[in-house]
């Protein structure tokens, strides 16, 4: 590889590749972990975490780049068992942006930091001349508390439950709509959410959380394929489970794409010990109804995921590869 | 104001404006600080501050970006006096960039890393379609520990003495030249370094730091204004005692600039009792022989700013004002 490409931006294999060769390998310390969304610091008493968005369009149905700055550091820090706490925004603003536009990503990123009950504590502006930036990158830092410690991408183990919160791709299949300049006559909005208050819920009932992972970049697919890798087990999954509207079906077929592989910004996959199954799922139900039990933890296959159809044939679920959509996020 | 202006990025009065009508009316919080550099976070036992580097060129007499960006977080960590400890690192490339360029300024990130003894403990990559970002940014955001607390831009009081670590204004004065391809037949460099190193000599030696800065955007004209109007005292510069290099008075007179608003990366304002300013300089002269007093707090026009010169007369220096150089850090 001599350049960088489109493909390692896609959150699947190429993106593994580069951050393991290039960041991993110069940044190597006992701290650093490229199997989880946050770092633990701080003897694991917080989680720390970093995303920047860069996504086109600035607004789509059911947010804009402010929300999903807010959430998509939050969700990172919810995801570790943290509460979000302090979050860090830098501007990177093109010359001759509108004021009036700004205001609004900023409102949205105030409601969202109540939802989660966090706050702004320092920021960054820069201005770049016309050209040097499209519009608008905002990159969010953030810090939690840990109040649920334990969760890990390489505690599964089989016979395990695998749920998701709700049905997959919403993001995804908006930003792709946005961008084709289709006129969508559904109603389909960005899943874009924060993620705090359903953990907390999961916390609150004594679920006890194995794994739990928001599936953005590379979607479903780059979750369950790192679960597998880090925790050396196969996942079973039984593809009609998997919750998905018929807007996206509709957008997946009409585009070429796998809803697997489709970014979500306020859905995760959770991994539960088998007997806290139904329970688990009535609590994620109470969000959203579309929350389904998807699968299971198996030693077939060790690292690897196996989709299981509704004929009884198998096949493996890959890491996405190739250019997926840029600036999704 | 409708659109966002590169005035807004200046680091002086435009950007002031904009950060606080904007951003601090919307975040407002007990912690959001504007007249510092970094946020104090759980009870002042740690500090917290971002930056977003867009420096163009990428590479320079004596650094690069990444140089760059992890000076200048753990810079503004030290300058709180904390110890810079983790940093999130978050890339954002052009699709199309080399990969050879990518892996020199990550070894640069990594030296630099090893003078604040810090470490990268999370990070984030996003690659953007060609033409949708120039070349690469970086953001880092950086949690120190505080093992010097109270110093503070509205702690100055009368009588004490201001000292600025080197000569200034050597890294916007770098930048304009590589922006102009004015071919320096000097060896001037770009002053860009850590500063932990230095101001643990300050501690270690005991002396009762007030106010301590980095002169960055802005450079020291926006440091002496905002400590000026924090603490509501003056703040008397004597004008000949500010070093500046050679090389820069040429560029400046060149260009047109005062080397009084230029970007520095690796230079920093104190403020300490009169009584320690014999002991203060000694100290910075071990790193820098060019360190120097400028100046003094005084009452006489609060909240601001006086230049007095050689031959006895005296000037307002104020705020940075309009279109600086853009894309300096």
């Amino acid at each position: 590889m001599k350049t960088i490409t489109l493909a390692h931006g896609n959150g699947g294999y190429e993106s593994k590749e580069l951050v393991e060769k290039l960041f991993y390998s110069s940044f190597s310390n006992s701290i650093l972990n490229n199997s989880e969304d946050a770092a633990l610091i701080e003897d694991g008493k917080l989680a720390f975490t970093t995303d920047s968005f860069t996504v086109s369009p600035l607004s789509f149905a059911g947010g804009n780049i402010g929300k999903l700055a807010v959430c998509g550091t939050c969700n990172d820090l919810a995801m570790m068992g943290a509460k979000p706490k302090y979050l860090s925004v830098a501007f990177m603003i093109e010359e001759g942006f509108s004021i009036d536009e700004l205001k609004n990503i900023i409102k949205s990123m105030h409601d969202e930091l109540i939802k989660n009950d966090a706050m702004v504590v320092c920021g960054d502006t820069k201005v770049v001349p016309k050209g040097n930036v499209d519009k608008l990158f905002i990159n969010t830092t953030g810090i939690g508390e840990i109040y649920y410690s334990g969760i890990s991408a390489s505690h599964l183990k089989e016979g395990m439950a695998i749920l998701v919160s709700r049905d997959i791709g919403a993001h995804g299949a908006v930003i792709f709509a946005a961008r084709e300049g289709m006129a969508l006559s559904s109603e389909l909005k960005t899943d874009c959410a924060s993620l705090y208050p359903q953990v907390k819920a999961l916390v609150d009932a004594s679920i006890p959380i194995v794994a739990m992972r928001d599936a953005t970049r590379g979607g479903l697919a780059a979750v369950l394929n790192e679960w597998a890798v880090s925790s050396g087990v196969a996942i079973e999954i039984d593809e009609a489970s998997i919750p998905i509207s018929d807007e996206v079906k509709g957008i997946c077929e009409l585009l070429g794409f796998e809803a697997t592989a489709l970014a979500n910004e306020g859905t995760f996959v959770v991994a539960v010990p088998a007997t806290e199954t139904k329970k688990t799922l009535e609590i994620l139900k109470q969000t959203n109804e579309n929350a389904a039990i998807i699968g299971m933890v198996s030693s077939t296959y060790k690292g690897k995921v196996v989709l299981k159809s509704a004929w009884g044939t198998q096949r493996f679920l890959e890491l996405p590869t190739g250019e997926l959509l840029p600036r999704i996020c």
